[in-house]
């Protein structure tokens, strides 16, 4: 297997050579946040409101970020050059980097940034797919203030994934402490009731998906109307389709939820097969 | 500065090189849990307990430790001498290392075991101290199944502790979504009522600290009775004395709580010069 290279602080490193000192506080306490976007033709796609996230989540926990987001943009072309993956997926990490042990952030001063590429799932772009889905016994804390960032406290979602695993399901929805859906462990769901695309609002405690903020400029652009509610899991056996949205895979259908059959809607593969289309045309 | 020497996955390796894969889960995810114990006179206090509350997190998580208790509390007494530190913190740290990229931990096999060790806060026994507690904006998720664990999911606990430096106070304490004092950052909270020593159930949603169950088995001794409860931060200011139990420093007194002074009990210091004998005892 081809030598990866890795983003480690402003350097190119091979694999077995990309590591943190095991002081460092996104080992110790998850202290950090991270993103994973779609790249496609060279193009880390929607590569600016990634990045917006990223900000917004680091001036929440008070990382600064090392490097400006122009020269972050100018090093991921580099990467994705030295490795030859054009169409891929990137990760980029932030954490706190090393300090003085215990909680307190204070003295640790040298955030550690990485970026890495992944094998994408079906490059250039990923083909109609379809998940089984289940629910997760765990909950979601309703207004928890971290929900908002993209942070690497992840048990939660680790968990309700390995329940997937377990159930040989494709991807968990988790609900929040008040029973209603929040998201999938990796993505924001989304639901099509009597015409309308529907999902939960930001205030259920759910991550502001980018894919998520696509498929609202979709729906525009195709002139569907969208709704942002609450809803219980039983209820969505009835709605006419349901999908998750993901920065790695798109728009993916759902076509079962705990083993009971989900309805299909013409809409999702409509949305679906639009945001391919702008995928490959912004990456062009 | 004496270079450390610090225990990786069975090997003791100097500092600049105690360092793990950019991949580890427990830098991308904080898929993982720590312990934290006092070592006096080169033994670690109450072992066993810290060891069996990882085993259990580590159950949960389902990550298999990679070395028995036993051979680890073998390594533990190498590390003490390599790095003539008797009298110190010892950090445990277990993830569940390496493995495909996404949540679903299917495929990571090879758990990151690492072992350090830290100045102790004033040893061999730490004296009387005192400290002025905050309470939190964050709340903690009621009913949260990961709660009685110590996970590397530590992030609440960061930002909670940034509120205390940035109001110049010693630690903070976190409420619960319903609005009961939970715990403090670092440690359980106890406070003396007609008598009694008192401290919320476990029920609440806190860390079962090894030390809060020093301090049960103290006031047995003792004959003190003991009381699990709940209470609101308001009424704390008309109990009789405050103060919270953690590994690191033992029994430490709450002289005030947001800026206003707290009541002072001679069961505090009884209980603390108790935990500081019981300490000295066991590890003679």
């Amino acid at each position: 297997m081809k030598t990866q290279f890795i983003f480690l602080n402003g350097q190119f490193v091979p694999e077995d050579r990309a590591v943190v000192s095991v002081f460092d506080r996104g080992f110790l306490y998850g202290d950090g946040l991270f993103e994973t976007m779609r790249v496609v033709n060279g193009q880390p796609f929607r590569w600016t409101q990634h990045l917006e996230r990223l900000q917004h989540g680091a001036d929440f926990l008070k990382i600064k970020l090392p490097f400006p987001p122009d020269a972050l943009r100018w090093f991921v072309g580099d990467l994705i050059a030295q490795n030859e993956m054009p169409d891929s997926l990137l990760r980029l990490t932030l954490s706190r980097g090393v300090g003085p042990r215990g909680y307190s952030p204070k003295g640790a001063e040298s955030p550690t940034l990485v970026m890495t590429l992944h094998p994408a799932p079906g490059a250039p772009v990923s083909g109609p797919a379809s998940w089984k889905l289940i629910t997760s016994s765990l909950r979601l804390p309703v207004g928890d203030p971290l929900a908002r960032f993209k942070t690497a406290n992840k048990l939660a979602q680790v968990l309700a994934r390995a329940e997937a695993d377990a159930a040989g399901a494709d991807e968990v929805l988790l609900l929040d402490t008040n029973g209603h859906v929040a998201e999938a462990s990796g993505g924001n769901l989304f639901w099509i009731e009597r015409g309308a695309v529907c999902t939960p609002p930001l205030t259920a405690g759910i991550l502001p998906g980018v894919t998520r903020a696509v498929i609202f400029e979709l729906c525009q652009k195709l002139n569907l109307s969208v709704r942002e509610t609450n809803i219980l899991p039983a209820q969505l056996r009835a709605v006419d389709g349901v999908f998750v949205s993901l920065s790695s895979f798109g728009v993916v259908e759902a076509v079962s939820l705990d083993g009971q059959s989900l309805n299909a809607s013409p809409l999702v593969e409509k949305l679906r097969a639009a945001y391919e289309t702008l995928l490959c045309a912004e990456c062009a």
